[in-house]
This record gives structure tokens, C-alpha cells and sequence, in this order.
């Protein structure tokens, strides 16, 4: 999530820096020249890999240039298809493996078709640091008794405020982004896009249905008691993002998060297709499987080893850590 | 003429790779030596771009390699830490754009240092090139019946070729690949990196277990009977790994797909963090929740209803259309 608010902020300069060359060209200045600068990175010192993703094929650097702060960001260019012929022509192939019909080389191109883009932020401020500073996550194993005796204590203790979230059950904020609403006590629901979702487009539809029901945390206070609320989220969920996006529940990925970002239970609803912040495996709960799970085994939330990542400077992995279970 | 003799030098070339690592196999040779063979690409032509992805900064590439047809998978390999240094002190820079305390370059680097992850499949069949074609997903609902009346017949019908996993199995192919083996023919199975991975990091990190024992096609086969087979990968698997790479067992995401690419049982070990492709909850089932759910349930796989995307020409999907499941 960091990572994407980070780029997303610095495809913004782009878009600030390609006004700023406009106004240079419209204020007398060399129209889009490039100045080949040798190498002012040859000067650089690292201090500290912040994060790096191998699958965006990027990497944010903290160190010293000319003894001031700077952050470099390097990212790899996507391949054009209009490179792709002279990629072919002009290129050694180093062969790595053979098995059947599969075979997977190293390819080693021309640098000028295969060019870096780096950013250099300096000097860069401690803000700059810590907006790039990735965490690192672990994957933690909570029976049911670890529920009991480490997270739950460590919830209440933590009191974590729902409080804008009942201001959104409220109507005290918020209410006119409400999409559907049933205002039942007991199995009623409010429907709103999560406000990761600019609602500009549906490729990356995002809805959260928020319980009318306060006090259900998380998947581990689920019982067969919560069966017809579930159901009913999910249904009327479902018809209501029909109607109003026409999108079919065949496109549509629905779950819930454990551990949750807050203790108030809500239920994800995004398209199939959009790989949603938090749709992996080691984090999501298909509605569809929670049902399943609560109709064969009404204990099945209390008694079963639940699996979640947490991240390094999370308090609660803190916990996990002390109590020997990590 | 200039195909045919286009198609010996590759089959040549071909031959050579597979002698070196023949040799390499009986100690003959130097180890994982790599076989420069010029640039077989070079007689590739372009039949149409699959997909790309501007994310991931890969493209999927349907063609001709000497008369053959072929799938090319170029993809841009993750910065690593450990060459930033030679990055910096021996690459060319050339500005873009300066602004405030932001610039922006193209970087220009040594080939060897900035290579490009290249995959040949060749002959390729139909199949293989609406694999790698974009195509929407939707979610399909499969209950134990819908299973054994439409999935598993269809399966059948199909006669998928697992041809490649037994050469994997009997060491005709990748034998040097193996990380570990565990020979029993009741619980053993290989662990290799999964050709997605290029193992110059483990941020990416991508093994798969292959069951050595054949006949497992996929969760639904899978009983209370099986409880050791899984054990023994999920143990053995995790202690391969963390002696090899030195990662933990909570740096792990181990899970199986359902459906799976192939039917010959696998697991999946991948890092955790990294966002590997198929790691949604919508297909990914953790290894520890299927040995969980086998334990309480010996029937699980067979009674459960399951959840799966299917790409809109997948065959399967038309089954379960003309099946009005959909």
C-alpha cells in the first residue's frame, strides 16, 4: 500500500516536472533537450536498500550524493512492442535451460533499448525517507487458544477507536457516498466504495459493506448466529453492485481480511481481475467459504489455527514474538 | 531452404545445451556452465503480441521460430541490491527533466548487468498461445457433484499432457535444477524453482513440489490419506528452503492452486511479500489450511463446494455455461 501512495505520488511530479518543461519551452528555453550528464550517480553512496519490489521491478535507495541526503529510485522500463524487432536482431541469448519444448535464456540487449528510469530526490528530507521505507512482513500461526490468550487481549488493550466507523452507521459522515443500505438491526448492512476505489472506472471496483451490528470484531466472534447476516451482506451486496455497476457476482471477489484493519466486522467486495491490495491468500477469507465453514462447524472460528501476515513494527507480532510463537 | 537451415542450427544449438548439461550431469564439464548460442531470436517473427503488462514490464509473444510456431515471455529482471554499486559507477545517465529538488533520467547500463529474463516455448501448441492471451476471468462455483458431472470429465476428455513433469520425475530434465529430493515413492516429492523465477534474489522466490507420486490430480483427489504426503512437503519443503536460502518458514507463503495449471499435484512456495501471480485468495488454498481441513474432515475435497476463476475461452467455462451454472 505504501509502495503504490509512494509511486502514485511520484508519477504526480512527472505530471508537475512535464508542465514545468512546458512552461520552459513557452518561456524561451531549448525545447526538450536531454543533457548526458555523465554520471552523477558515480558519486553516490548507499546507505539503505527502503524497499524494492521484484515483481514492479523497482528499487528506492537512501544515501548520500555530495554529502547530501538523497533518495534514488530506480525502476525498469516496460517492454514496447515497437522495440521488440530490433530487441530480437541486435541481442545475445545466454541459455539457462532446456526441457522439452521450454527454454529460458538470458537476454542481453543494447543499454538504449533497455533503459532504467531513475529519480533522484535531493536533498531528500526525513519525510522523503520514511514515505519510501517498506516493512517487511511475517506470517503468524494463532490457534484458537493463541486468539484467547495473545490477540485478543492485545485488541481490547490496544481499545483501537471504531469511532468513524459509527459515524459512518450514523450518517454523521460520509452518507452521501452510501451505495445501498439495509437499515435491519440485526442482518442490515451499509455499501460504500472503500476510498481506495476513485470510482472512475470499474476495473478496479472497491466496496466495503459495513454491519449495522456493532461488536462483532473479526472472524473469530463468527458463530452460526451470524449465518443470516452473512448471507444477507452477500446477497444484497451482490444484487445492488449488479444494479448499480452491472457488474455480475461472477466478476466479483468477495471477502473478509484477517486479522481485519479495524475490529468492526465489514466484508471487501472487488473485481475479479483487479489484484486488490490484501486479496492474497495468507489475508483473505472468500464470504462464500465463511458461510461454508459455519454451516459444517458453528465452533469452526474458535477452534481453528488462522494464518496472517503482520508487519515488523506491528506490536501485536511483538506479542507473537515474546509468547515464543514466531 | 533458409528455414530449414534456420531449424538445424537451432536444433543445433539445442543439441549442444543439452550435451553441456549431459556433461555436466557426469561431472564432465563445469558446472551450470552456460551455453552462448548467438541469438536464435533473431529468426523470430512476430505474429501478435499477446499481453503485457506495463506493471510487471513483461510481454507474451506469439510468433514464428522457424516455421515452428512459438510463445516468447520476455520480462525485466528485479533491481538487486548487490549490483547497484556497478550500476552506478558504470552506466551512462541522461537527463529528462530537473525540478526543485526532483530529477528524472534514463540510465543506460552494462547489458550483463540489466538482462532480460527470456522464455521459449517452441513447438507451441493452441493451447499454449490462449494461455498467455489476456483474457477476462470469471468465478465459477463447483460443488462436489458439479465436480465428478462436468469438471472431472471434462478433465478426462482433455488428456492434458503431464509429459514434462515425468521427465522431471525421472531426471531426463532439470535434474540440476533440484534443490532437494525426497525419494520415497509414497511421501517423497522434488523441489525445484519454478521457471518464473531466475534465482538471482529471493525477494521473488518461487519453488514448486512435485509429488513423485503420480495419479494426484488435484485437491479433489485429495484424502486423509494423503495427510503424510502433505506433511512431509510442507516440512521437509520449509527446511529446504530455509537451509538453501536461509528464509524462515515465516517468510513463506506455501499453497496450492485450485484448479491448478496442471494435474499432476504441486505445491507452491513463495515468498512472502512478493505478490506472486496466482496468490489470490480466488485460486490459492494454503497448504496448512488444506491439511487442517483434510484433518477435521476426511471427505473435505470431495463434499466441498469450491471456488475458482476461468478465463472466458477456457473449454471448462463453456461447460459450466451450457450446465447453467454460470
Amino acid at each position: 500500500m505504501a509502495d503504490s501512495a509512494a509511486k502514485h505520488e511520484t508519477d504526480e511530479l512527472y505530471q508537475k516536472a512535464k508542465r514545468a518543461k512546458s512552461d520552459n519551452e513557452n518561456g524561451g528555453g531549448e525545447v526538450g533537450k536531454e543533457i548526458e550528464c555523465g554520471n552523477i550517480l558515480s558519486e553516490f553512496k548507499t546507505t539503505k536498500v527502503l524497499s524494492d519490489s521484484a515483481r514492479e521491478k523497482n528499487i528506492f535507495i537512501h544515501g548520500k550524493l555530495a554529502d547530501q541526503d538523497a533518495v534514488i529510485i530506480l525502476e525498469k522500463t516496460p517492454i514496447r512492442e515497437d522495440t521488440l524487432a530490433e530487441l530480437f536482431a541486435g541481442s545475445t541469448l545466454k541459455l539457462e535451460m532446456k526441457n522439452d519444448i521450454y527454454s529460458t535464456y538470458r537476454l542481453q540487449a543494447l543499454p538504449q533499448l533497455n533503459e532504467i528510469k531513475t529519480t533522484v530526490v535531493c536533498p531528500a528530507t526525513e519525510k522523503h525517507i520514511k514515505k519510501y521505507q517498506r516493512q517487511e512482513s511475517f506470517l503468524v500461526e494463532e490457534t484458537g487458544a493463541d486468539y484467547q490468550s495473545i490477540t485478543l487481549p492485545y485488541i481490547q488493550k490496544q481499545s483501537f477507536s471504531v469511532q468513524w466507523v459509527y459515524n459512518i452507521l450514523e450518517k454523521k459522515a460520509e452518507a452521501d457516498r452510501i451505495v445501498f443500505e439495509d437499515p435491519d438491526p440485526t442482518v442490515g448492512f451499509l455499501l460504500l466504495p472503500d476510498f481506495k476505489w476513485d470510482q472512475k472506472q470499474v476495473d478496479d471496483l472497491y466496496l466495503i459493506a459495513i454491519t449495522l451490528q456493532r461488536g462483532i470484531r473479526s472472524l473469530r466472534d463468527l458463530t452460526q448466529e451470524h449465518l443470516p447476516l452473512l448471507q444477507n451482506i452477500f446477497q444484497k451486496g451482490k444484487e445492488a453492485i449488479l444494479q448499480r455497476y452491472q457488474l455480475p457476482a461472477s466478476k466479483l471477489r468477495v471477502y473478509l481480511h484477517y486479522q481485519p484493519s479495524y475490529y468492526h466486522l465489514h466484508v471487501h467486495f472487488t473485481k475479479l481481475g483487479y489484484e486488490a491490495p490484501g486479496c492474497g491468500v495468507e489475508r483473505a477469507h472468500l464470504l462464500a467459504d465463511v458461510i461454508q465453514n459455519l454451516q459444517s462447524d458453528p465452533e469452526y472460528y474458535k477452534t481453528r489455527t488462522l494464518y496472517f501476515p503482520l508487519r515488523v513494527d506491528d506490536g501485536l507480532l511483538s506479542k507473537y514474538k515474546e509468547g515464543g510463537r514466531l
